[in-house]
């Protein structure tokens, strides 16, 4: 697993959710932390990050009529692409259920918005169309029988599969919130489903903060799902490890993140390096900024790391001897900044 | 402390925040779990349920010029009385600190804003003004120093306190969230800062939730508050111990509910037994009942239990003989039902 | 999967873990709790309970020299069988992993306890082999190369089930403790590890407490487990959802447990009821028998639940509803002890 | 608060409690990760170190009867001195409590043992007693009257500091394990407790990672105690923040244990940075050299920070301001190497 030498590493692709541009509301600032956002607006932050290539939209657009040339002009004079569409299955009509939804009905728009979603992504030329359904699981003890739960999960997931097959989709897994417990609640939960789905246009997106919460190592977790070839996109921020906090990338787990990346690397996967931060009470471009750096520092360290001593130290399962390799590595890509 | 017989229990008086009755919204559904609610609609509400007696009012009223005589009136019409006013100092302009905030500008604006709160109070006869200053803390390392962030905070309440000294403060601590950290964020921290207040009108609102999942025994957290004479209030609610879910009461933890009550009781403290329930997606109404149906059956357990035989275990530490008592009272007062 | 009548619901067999009688030693009472207790006089221990029919077995035994016939007889006077046999793959010599250790030797060394544990099983005529790799996993972040330890522990398991086709190895799964992170942390992460091995023989146990202090709902993780034919054995206790407690059944959580059970039998799962509690500092059979009397008014709440109700409800995923038709049956089982 | 210039930081005196280099057992390497290490062979061990001036003894020694001369020569041969003798009241006989045991007889040994060890500490010449209390506590809801517990912690300390009011007791709180919940649990109870014992010889030991998994921010619990006279020793590690994991320095949480050690700056304190680690599968003298290599490079970043640029982004609460300014920081002590 370790053969690759340090030469090949190349400069990363950078991107972000647009969410990360947007108006964060909660439950108690009822009003917003800050005024509206509109999608082109967002698009006009991200591009003024300027580290930026890529950005991943939900949809529908805000204001939902808004064309989607506006879009792909907005997108082209920040110089981005769009590299998903995140359908918002978790809005106020499917607060019960997505995918899971008890009516049937309601199911079937969540089906429907999805797939508007997935046309829209074709005509954008995106990557995947991201999945996430945090509005299907539970709350309660004895709320519902987890096996239909689980079944109507993969039906739904199937079926938008089947009718996209030239479009992949990206569950994006997380232990909760807004549901106490969610379907999709790791990554081998995950990858249990899509193997049981059983197509080949069907990955995970990995967030590391929501594997961190959910107790995984985000390393470990991202090698599990490429060895089954099905880690389609990644999300970088950070947390506390009890909450998806979506703090910015390496502010408390710096190493982590950084055996993340390599683990990533090393694996041999090259996808977009791409931020998830909810900047609830910073500037958003700022705030990418900072994630950004500290991304390029992993990247540096990356490229300076001792992989053969890192090699050594890890078939010893030394940890002393790990943790002196990786923090000479992370240094002197600091010092290099 | 076990001295109290069976005979003078008596009914307790109920009551819930009237944001039991509102409309949710969250960072994903951010239009809402379901329609606006206004506070003369959520005071219906309440009177809806048929147990209430009381209920803690948020300030400003929705809509903000909503005259007081007009909640007077719809309070009187469902038979209720308002026991408290929370005043909203975690709306968008307190969002980077209320108390705490780093521009004086707006900490004055939330001494403002509490102060026409405690005013309304005084005119509706409440008990006391609630204190939840959620966007106090701080969220990153290094972000604050938390010695000024804590002489800001009692700084304010102390301010409070004395221009009101005819009215109580009631702070409602909690270890996060919104903020990542809260500078209230247990009893004994509050306890630490109320007695360096050294005043008599400053007290404590447990929270049973907050307690639970701040890792506290919420009977022990009673005890300590009610030893030094500042447990002014309570609020109950249930999580899964990870985070402030605001479940409905003995959902997940009944055992250690009955033992909260129990404290209280035994303790002699005589207050209000209320609801702080977040219902997102059951009927707000039902979901009062539900939990004072539960508070019902424990308030029978209460009057059913063998205190000698409870006091006895506990004298000897014995696990397993506390549980024995006390799971037979609450299966009596369950068969009574 | 709900078609199961009230009727058909026979009386549990009860079972638990030896060392639930045994002597307990943590890093601050390194002399212990209690005296040592040699595994006849824990057997005879398990007796006294009264309403065991099964143990599982730790090997070696101890004295590691005692002739398996003393064991047989000492069983056969108690009343009781060894349902299972658990090597004991974590003492000293495997600290630095079994299946993953660093060193092949030690590895091998692994293989051949459980082998002989196999053996010994075979001629108690055991259900299964428990597999409980405690030491395999990690403390520090880039410790060791996750998709090595993953292969490791998978090649071991395969080996001996290929080896021992006729037994059934139980894989007890564990998110931490004694490592900071263990290789088979999850039910989901073990089920596909068991679906990758291919071969029949290989199952999980699933603990009760594991499961909830790993983040999932265990009613959850068992029906997974179950639809994939691969639940083969389980265990209960309780604990604060931080840590493996391993407390009395039912005192912290006893709604999630009925669930669990509830789980268990709606999907025609009708194994042992076995206890795996630490009574640290409890009389160990007064404790089994607190925990066996839990049991018994879950199973017959069980017999009491209105399933058609309950049914009802999931299918509406009324939480409301549902805990009023589970706190029901809860009441009537307590009142009919 | 942050006048204090970059000249005046001396090199910091590094310790170790003296069980860094013992052996260590759990309940599942009941025969332990290693073998037995006596008292002089741990003394040797903390002097191959090469860093550590002082070290914490715990009495009694190993073995028993060890002549207090002997440990002085071994002491004197590394050169090290005794900072703190830790009683052992959490061994076999204290399982059930020491100070709050329900036996006034076992209470009485807990006090007789720790005034022994207070003779010992006075004829070492230490800076304080240490007190941890690790079985004082509770494991079951309703298992005990909490204001019995309380009272009982607070008497025995009294006593204590009444009896020798020439030293200092230092108490160190923890939120659980061995118990399943502490007495002294948190910085705020145990200051609210010193409080209440009101004599100048008690106070605190802040171990780091107690407060990290407490839900603490350590740099804010330090300045609490430093604000109140009270602190008087800490100790240093790491974890996952959901157990007391005991790991090297600095492997996790880097940038907060920099912040801790800022806020001890900041706020004048000038103690040991001393070691409490549990290297339970590394040696124990170059995970003890890790520990310390780490500490000189935070004391490194001490001296190089821009302190008035951490105290504008701190008046203005500007997390991604400090974060710079501490990044900057931490990279160029590093390079500095």
């Amino acid at each position: 697993m370790s053969s690759h030498s340090r030469i090949d590493i190349q400069e990363p692709t950078f991107g972000a959710g647009i969410w990360h541009f947007g108006r964060y509301v909660d439950r108690y600032a009822t009003d917003g932390y800050g005024p509206p956002v509109s999608t082109l607006e967002a698009i006009d932050l991200a591009g003024q990050v300027g580290e930026l290539s890529v950005v991943d939209l939900t949809f529908p657009f805000d204001p939902p009529d808004l064309p989607l040339d506006d879009v792909k002009t907005a997108l082209k004079r920040n110089g981005l692409r769009a590299i998903a569409v995140t359908p918002e299955i978790y809005t106020r009509r499917f607060t019960r259920g997505a995918f899971t939804n008890p009516d049937p009905e309601v199911r079937r728009q969540a089906i429907e918005l999805v797939s508007r979603g997935a046309e829209t992504a074709r005509e954008l030329g995106c990557d995947y169309v991201k999945l996430w359904p945090g509005q299907d699981g539970w709350d309660y003890p004895f709320q519902s029988d987890h096996s239909e739960l689980w079944r109507l999960s993969l039906d739904a997931v199937r079926e938008l599969a089947t009718n996209f097959p030239d479009l992949r989709f990206a569950i994006e897994y997380k232990p909760r919130e807004p549901r106490n417990s969610m379907v999709f609640s790791s990554v081998t939960k995950t990858l249990l489903g899509i193997e049981e789905i059983g197509l080949p246009n069907v990955g995970i997106l990995l967030d590391f903060g929501h594997s961190l919460y959910g107790g995984e190592s985000p390393a470990d977790a991202a090698r599990l799902a490429i060895s089954r070839g099905r880690l389609f996109a990644i999300d970088v921020n950070d947390n506390y490890r009890g909450w998806d906090d979506d703090m910015v990338v390496g502010s408390v787990h710096l190493t982590e993140t950084f055996e993340f990346f390599h683990a990533l690397r090393d694996a041999g996967w090259d996808g977009v390096w791409q931020l998830d931060q909810f900047p609830f009470r910073e500037d958003s471009v700022e705030a990418a900024r900072a994630g950004i750096r500290v991304m390029k520092t992993i990247h540096r360290a990356l490229g300076l790391l001792d992989h053969e001593a890192l090699a050594a130290a890890q078939r010893a399962q030394d940890a002393l001897a790990a943790q002196r390799v990786v923090q000479q590595a992370l240094l002197s890509a600091q010092a290099g900044q």
